[in-house]
């Protein structure tokens, strides 16, 4: 049979065969240098939350997309990869880790004593166009409290995420810190009406302060609050801004930054139109910057909400902040040197007349005495082993010839330096640990 | 206005203010404690795999539907979550970690020097009843040799994962190990025709003997080859099944098993019925069983394998396996007493008349050195601050009051014996490290 088509015969296979299956846009892979990385930076996470008491806990990477509605409302439905299951059922992948956690909360954890401080380190998922710095799949440091709504918890949170950067040695960062509350008030004041305020605010938080002004003047605002409410946004400074403030939340703002100072917060400014996007920030609001990074600058965002009651739970006070995981590791790399993989301590070499067993054994031993030893797995002979050797970056070969094993000792090279030595096996690991 | 159906207006807020969103069935959420176990875990297996030369790396969660079809056939579409994203591409969420491992080798990982040795530790999904011990997100520990078809490189995975289950004092596990490439050869000699032979090598892997038995003789495959075909399919034993047989495949399999003894294997039996139910195995199959958990005993699988070529890259070896990290945890649980998730070692507790910062500035001393320290966040008086410090599992509570404060000192409480004493804050460590 010849087939009808023979170009299309012969050229499809062999075009299936060249396409590579790609990963997908605006995912990652992470190799082994990075991971070292990321392990190290998520093992100084785990420490500075543990030493403040707080537990991890870790949800699972798919939920109910109705979760994430009733959190951000139904347009958060066009920046999440939500699908429908076979049984209809509309699955978001995680967008973030705080509606996920208050979820858990709410189904689970209602009857234990408040606060719960809790961490999370894990994957989220955003479905837009990936750009710089902004990936479809990237990370979160995220730190909550449930069941406060004092001042000490809120400048806990600072203190935390200050000391998270000082602790991995960041460099000029600074926080911008709010309190969504005030300006909030001022509206209910002025007037305003409940249904308008979120898009207020939103434009404030994108910095349109002339529409926003715009917005005030074409309601039933008077001009006298206009006025007040757009110099309010425009409060900046350090705490004494807020003396001789005397609208609702200022004096809590206060306290906050009172506790945050005395335990050593300084590098931030008030800065009272940071009222972040989301209409679910009831009080304090904050953010890190780390400027270098330029328009990804913001590598940290938090405050006070109320979500509980929207998931069907109690309605508790919660506070919380989010590191964006693979910002922060940036910044720590523009910031110090940051640890690297560890070379391979050891690989072993058996030439032809000694059996892969007798370098097993020794692998075995030097292993279990917490080296890292790698044998040969390819069969090859001494120059192509050794060369292995070098590109796999081992600190030393051991090579097991015919006259090493009728000596009782293994040649030990040093690959840095060429240096090779003729020892007993029990006399190696002495040698090779660093 | 009045509504027109004045029930549904009242009832249905309320309704919609009780229904408490839940978790996805068949996913999980992780508590601290359980969290803690997990952890401990994940260190675990990172060590071992580290001392034999083996380095972590990570792959998205989600991947072209492509991928996994290219590997498993079109039939784990209906296994796997998969769904079509805003630009019509199919997306799966991984089933499993070897085929985005092998698709990162061949997108980036080519021109490495071979063998690369990698392990994976992360959450994978699948699309199907949930049941006892089966879950809809669950966690793989996954371990790779890509480039050697070596007898070295299966009998090294045999004795990691044996390690793995030696080194987490797992009891009673035991391996059963094949070759498919023994059954393959059979097939093909006695003409059974390769499209068939899936089919074949399903029926074995279910245990449906007499229907695989069927299939042949409904083929073309004479008497005596079927005979000897389902003998070999039954051959079950130690190393010595195997000398005397003559097949393809016998010697490699032998030699696989005489390393991996000779490195301390022996709780396995060979098991030529041992044929994995997935098509792109190659040679050595192996399943490890921990048999305290019945129908989920099996807890690890692997085998060599050839998938690059199917991704685009070029036709080479690999080899790998994964265990199961839920089921490994139940069989730890089992088998022993796992780490508990320690104590808060302190939680500070400032009396009125005495300021917040004051012991702040104590738990900072504390959390420095390296403990862990909780301060009061509710404002609570001191008898409801101790409750909570009790529940919460402290070890010492550390109390200021405006005597303690005149006096310089703070009364350490131990929250075990109720043992009190009062001491200067730079006595306060050593008094509470463990």
């Amino acid at each position: 049979m010849f087939p009808r088509n023979p170009e299309i015969y012969f050229i499809l296979p062999s075009f299936h065969l060249k396409i590579m299956i790609q990963r997908i846009r605006g995912t990652r892979d992470f190799g082994p240098e990075e991971m070292w990385k990321r392990n190290w930076l998520a093992l100084q996470l785990r420490d500075l939350a543990r030493a403040y008491g707080y537990r991890e806990v870790l949800t699972p990477v798919m939920e109910s997309a109705e979760l994430f509605v009733a959190k951000s409302g139904p347009g958060v439905l066009n920046e999440m990869y939500s699908f429908r299951d076979k049984g209809n059922r509309e699955i978001a992948l995680r967008p973030e880790l705080t509606a996920p956690i208050i979820r858990f909360f709410v189904n689970d954890l209602q009857d234990s004593p408040l606060p719960l401080k809790f961490f999370s380190i894990s994957n989220c998922f955003r479905y837009e166009e990936p750009q710089q710095g902004r990936y479809r799949e990237f990370f979160h440091f995220d730190v909550e409290i449930i069941g406060s709504s004092e001042p000490a918890a809120d400048a806990e949170l600072l203190l935390l995420s200050n000391e998270v950067c000082s602790r991995l040695g960041l460099k000029n960062y600074s926080y911008r810190i709010g309190h969504v509350g005030i300006v909030r008030g001022l509206l209910d004041a002025a007037g305003l009406d409940k249904a308008r305020q979120p898009e207020f605010l939103h434009l404030i938080d994108k910095g349109k302060r002339d529409e926003a002004e715009a917005l005030l003047l074409s309601s039933d605002v008077g001009r006298g609050d206009v006025q007040q409410i757009m110099h309010v946004c425009n409060v900046k400074g350090d705490l004494s801004v807020l003396y001789g403030m005397d609208f609702e939340g200022v004096d809590y703002l206060r306290s906050v930054l009172e506790i945050a100072q005395s335990g050593g917060l300084h590098n931030y400014r008030v800065d009272l139109g940071v009222v972040r996007g989301l209409d679910y920030y009831t009080g304090l609001v904050f953010e890190v910057d780390f400027p270098e990074l330029g328009a990804e600058k913001q590598i940290c965002g938090g405050g006070a909400y109320r979500l509980s009651h929207l998931f069907g739970g109690p309605d508790v006070p919660a506070t919380g902040f989010a590191f964006g995981f693979d910002r922060l590791l940036i910044a720590c790399e523009r910031s110090r040197a940051l640890p690297e993989e560890p070379p391979l301590d050891a690989f072993v070499i058996t030439l032809p007349g000694v059996s892969y067993t007798e370098g097993l054994e020794i692998a075995g031993m030097l292993r279990k005495s917490g080296l890292s030893v790698e044998t040969d797995l390819m069969n090859r002979n001494l120059s192509k082993a050794l060369k292995y050797a070098s590109q796999r970056r081992a600190r030393f070969a051991l090579i097991i010839g015919e006259k090493e094993k009728d000596e009782g000792v293994v040649l030990l090279r040093n690959m840095m330096s060429g240096e090779e030595a003729r020892l007993p096996a029990a006399e190696l690991y002495a040698r090779i640990k660093v």
